[in-house]
């Protein structure tokens, strides 16, 4: 489904992600438990929800946040908040992703909160994903950035060494440690490191590789959201396109 | 392999737990790098190979620990310490185990440090475990004791649900969170919590619930050691038992 977006002939990469974020708000409801996301996409999906409680035109939300970042712009914003332990069970999830395959398989991270979001959204009855158009891929690792892995620091370089030699020559798999700010090694809500995986070629079959890298003990999650996405709401100079699984 | 210890009619747990220590030393040459286990029976291993060391019956012994706890005996043993980053082949470790099965699966982790256990017996030509004959069961899980779980902090609750929620009716599995001496959460080196699984029957196939449990969000690793030991050497009342992959 593709429809016009304006008649502007140059959207910014912004506001293509803020149109994708209103159209993914379009899917709550008064009532529901959201997932609330993480990145600059889903940044502007979370505004429009503290605006629209403003308004009264959303009521009874309650919002589970996918990162600290997050928890932070939703008690400014004044969504009720609350957790997994509580609402293990969630209505909706809105979120960004930096990579989104033909069969809406993700990368996801590239911002750092890949576990959280990956407890969050994996709790959800319906997952909304929203990207511009420069997030689709073929086939993912195949935009040449990075597929993020979060692992524990001790013997980082162990493990980032065994995540390399986990892929085929032809995967052309390189690893870096994330570097933070401050130059010292990123550190994740859950103060873990974050390894970024650079592929040259295809990955293999997602779900053997995904096994394959959760079997690494010092590996705590990876980046790769297989089989979650359940719509994918995509803004590009052409309009919004809706892909559902 | 079976041979008498001594004509003593009782010996306790732990001088079981010696002898089964002092039995795996004389695995050790001069030169190797050595993973040193954690806990009450890997205790024994460590404080031999210090002993050997100060008798100059061993030489050019470089360690790796698995737990902070391990590295200050050693530290204090004066043995020459490194890491995996260092050295990501070792030629050898010894470490205790909670449950050994007949095929030579483990549980470990108990102790806590079951992650960098994991990492460093991941790394190992050779992996000699050291039990007393309390810790042989026919299938893993079924001392009625616990299988423990290391997890993310973040939402804990939600993670120890759905871990019990793998596992079938029969299996009958339990998940509780372990308490430290203070009455709060146990850390683990990694600063994360333990999740101790109790079952009332069989777990299944071992590799497809280490996937199934992997597969978790917010799990970091599990205290199942499939396929990686190489040697377990039991010390019961009628002897030492030798037993090899």
């Amino acid at each position: 489904m593709v429809s016009p977006i304006s008649s502007s002939p140059v959207l910014t990469q912004d506001e293509l992600k803020k149109i994708a974020a209103y159209k993914a708000v379009d899917y709550v409801e008064s009532g529901m438990v959201l997932g609330l996301g993480t990145g600059s996409t889903a940044y502007y999906a979370v505004n429009r929800i503290g605006e629209l409680l403003k308004q009264g035109k959303l009521t009874n939300i309650i919002g589970i946040p996918t990162s600290k970042k997050t928890e932070e712009q939703a008690i400014s914003l004044g969504i009720p908040l609350s957790d997994l332990d509580t609402h293990p069970v969630l209505d909706l999830a809105i979120d960004g992703a930096d990579e989104v395959d033909t069969y809406l398989n993700l990368v996801k991270g590239r911002g750092g909160s890949l576990l959280r979001e990956k407890m969050v959204e994996g709790a959800c009855k319906k997952f909304v994903v929203i990207v511009d158009e420069s997030k689709m891929v073929k086939t993912l690792g195949g935009s040449g950035l990075a597929m993020p892995v979060e692992i524990v620091p001790f013997c980082w370089n162990f493990t980032a060494k065994r995540l390399e030699r986990l892929f085929s020559d032809a995967a052309g798999c390189v690893a870096k440690l994330r570097v933070g700010d401050t130059g010292k090694p990123f550190m994740t809500d859950n103060m873990n490191y974050i390894v970024d995986l650079y592929f040259k070629g295809e990955m293999g079959d997602l779900k053997v590789v995904s096994d394959e890298i959760l079997r690494l003990a010092g590996v705590v999650e990876h980046g790769m959201f297989i089989d979650m996405a359940t719509t994918v709401i995509v803004a590009g100079e052409c309009g919004i396109t809706v892909k559902n699984k």
